[in-house]
């Protein structure tokens, strides 16, 4: 038995959220980009590499996502002066107030051109932005610099198709691939060589220009050819992959002819293949992450030490039935109480990532509500223990709430108020549950998006 | 990315091989029994007491549970000039080869009683032997030492009903709990206030004499009133909550009469409490944990350890539907990987408990294979990664293995032997996937339970 020390319920609560809000701050958009951007007059620094602003001739800054307004936002304030042109689309509703919006086009000697655009599914004014895009690329020469704001809900905001393909093609194709049962990086396989855009498209583009891509990772595991199709990213699959997708679901003779012609083509190599690793564009691209899952994860665990607690970042890939990674939460949480381990009380385990509900009952909640319902139930009894979920973009299922906190306490309380914790876990309904108790956890809309948080802690021995 | 070293796949199945062995050499009932009790002369240590059996009368061996054997030669071998008698019920069929049982006897001046008894079923012959250990007890003074074996199974094989309560009543009501829904715990409260030996009945038969109580845990976490019903240990439960439990499963009118006349006279008080915490009785009580799945997983980290793996114990707890946890092993397996986190590579992370499966299809296969099938399936292409499990009976389910291993490259492997992964998890027969592979942990028989463990290595930077 470890030393822990004891303290009231509540003293705990506010550990955790201050640590849930340091996770979040350190994925704000517009702060991610600005944690990763410095600029000293005419130095420009990105990561670890300088840029000589001097020695640039035009500077553009393009991209698409549903955190495009205020990632370009903070690209706008340390370079607004030296900005030749601004494009970006986002998802229709994602930017900021009026008075902001003009704030930001006040510093700037070009138009802000911000264009709503339709998601998830693709629609004209999407396509218009791209080829808006597309037009400034083409004019590069190797003295500009394409700086590149990318992030989740960008593979459908940047659309782009191939000559001879149209939108409603497109979307016929998505629409077989989805009921055929293929796998996301199979559909993405076959969309990335009917773009211009996806797969490395971009970065050609742009070239000769130099790239910078300034990354909001939506991705479990921030897979950077997946991100957002990969944009400005090496394409490691080609048209005869896309082909035998096709082939793999007997989609070849259902999907539409224009499509299926221009894979022909390719096959052949009569049609121009995606960029693939190696390819010297790439040596002009400068890749890099500045908001993830790990990013806030690791937030999360410096926060936790700042609050006396003794912590562990476990995963980043966190996946699995919401429900029975909650029983997984639990066990953590337990061995922490009863053993100190693997870490001494206070302590606060971090693990991110994305689960999944497979949805049988009629009630309102989300993946990281129910797993903290799951966790409550394995935990009933098991007091100085607390589980807590937080969904990055402020928003767990089609609820306001962005996930819940679970302590040993939680059942007994909801017996107090005559709820059955294992009818509202049956019936997926476990926003009313928490709801009634007055546990979810609530931050609003936080325009980021890096997946999911999970907090285990333990603080005072059983 | 952390510096991982590089070897091929084999070097790591052969070090998760030494650590398995390890963890079950660790919890070996003989040796788990030598390892807490030690004589030097008349000089008797258990953990941290001393007996000097100058000062004793008699000592009597007594105990039930799937281990029994083995544990009560431990005993013999240490003490057996001194016993006076020895009385242990066990599972049909767990003796030892006649050889070695006569060896026992040999060692000893009392009769080496071992009785085989039913289980899961108690019967006539368990019922024989309780009665014949009551006796024993009933005649203990303050002089004798009672040495009491308890493992796995030690509840159905230790069974002495109440006056008035028949064998087959108690079976009757187990039926109708059982179909109720009650929870074991629910069950285990009506049970214990119908027996003389469960629930601490045991430590009361042999008051006022020492008891010495060497138990091995087949539950997870431990809990001391739950492993074989407690019988040494103080029941925090009444008459009163056993009446409940009937009540609250409308099963009042429903079990025997004589079951429920019993129960009404205990909380009428005209019945004996089963002993409470604080009873004086338990002062003469010495309760030991000799093996559990925490003492084995700790082993194991040990041994990974020696085998250059940096290690951690994660929990003991662990629980949850197989194929969700086996995808939070995987997730835990890419964080080593890729982040060397929570360690840097090589690694080994281990947990103990039980998982669970859902049964839908209709293979062969159990808990801890499933597990890893599913793990595999996270793991395609995650060179560098392995989970084993081992269900440390050496039976997982209904086959002759224990657990199996996955790498990242087990699904490649499949593939190529025409197999479908997906098509044997959907089918629950994770026992001819692995079969077909090569890749079952087989251990046979090992005459000890502590539950399972689970082992996920990382060592190759990907």
């Amino acid at each position: 038995m470890v030393n822990c020390q004891p303290a009231s319920e509540d003293t705990w609560r506010q550990k955790l959220w201050r640590i849930m809000r340091a996770a979040l701050a350190a994925v704000d958009p517009e702060q991610a980009v600005l944690r990763f951007l410095g600029r000293e007059g005419q130095h420009l620094r990105v990561g670890g590499t300088e840029y000589d602003l001097d020695r640039l001739e035009r500077i553009y800054l393009v991209g698409a996502g549903k955190a495009a307004v205020p990632m370009a936002k903070a690209v706008c304030r340390l370079l607004g002066d030296a900005l030749s042109a601004v494009v970006i689309n986002v998802k229709r509703g994602y930017i900021l107030p009026a008075e902001e919006m003009q704030a930001i086009q006040a510093g700037l000697r070009c138009p802000f051109e911000v264009i709503e655009a339709g998601h998830p599914t693709p629609d004209e004014a999407g396509l218009r932005g791209a080829q808006r895009m597309a037009q400034l690329l083409a004019g590069t020469t190797e003295r500009d610099l394409v700086i590149c704001v990318i992030s989740g809900g960008g593979s459908a905001l940047l659309t782009l198709p191939v000559e001879g393909v149209s939108l409603a093609d497109l979307q016929a194709l998505t629409d077989a691939l989805l009921r055929s049962g293929a796998t996301i990086n199979e559909i993405n396989t076959v969309r990335k060589h009917l773009s211009r855009v996806k797969g490395g498209g971009l970065a050609r583009l742009a070239y000769p220009a130099r790239v910078v891509a300034l990354i909001l990772s939506d991705v479990v595991g921030s897979p950077l050819d997946v991100i957002a199709s990969g944009p400005t990213v090496p394409d490691p699959t080609t048209f005869a992959d896309a082909w035998q997708v096709l082939a793999r679901y007997s989609l070849l003779d259902k999907v539409p002819p224009q499509v299926r012609s221009y894979l022909e083509r390719g096959v052949a190599g009569q049609a121009p293949e995606t960029p693939k690793p190696g390819d010297p564009i790439f040596e002009r691209v400068q890749n890099l992450i500045v908001g993830s899952n790990e990013l806030a994860a690791l937030a999360a665990v410096e926060q936790a030490r700042k609050e006396g607690l003794n912590s562990l970042l476990l995963t980043t890939y966190l996946e699995g039935e919401a429900r029975e990674v909650g029983k997984v939460a639990a066990a953590l949480a337990k061995e922490l109480l009863r053993n100190g381990r693997p870490l001494p009380c206070p302590a606060c385990l971090v693990m991110g990532g994305e689960t999944t509900v497979t949805v049988r009952g009629s009630g309102t909640g989300g993946r990281n509500q129910e797993l903290a319902l799951a966790a409550a139930i394995a935990l009933a009894g098991w007091e100085g223990t607390m589980v807590g979920t937080l969904a990055t973009d402020g928003s767990d299922g089609p609820t306001d709430a962005a996930g819940a906190i679970a302590t040993g306490q939680t059942i007994h309380r909801a017996q107090e108020l005559g709820l059955n914790p294992l009818a509202f876990l049956e019936n997926n309904d476990s926003y009313r549950f928490f709801q009634a108790l007055g546990d979810l956890v609530v931050t609003g809309p936080t325009n980021t998006n890096v997946n999911d948080l999970l907090f285990i802690l333990g603080w005072q021995a059983g």
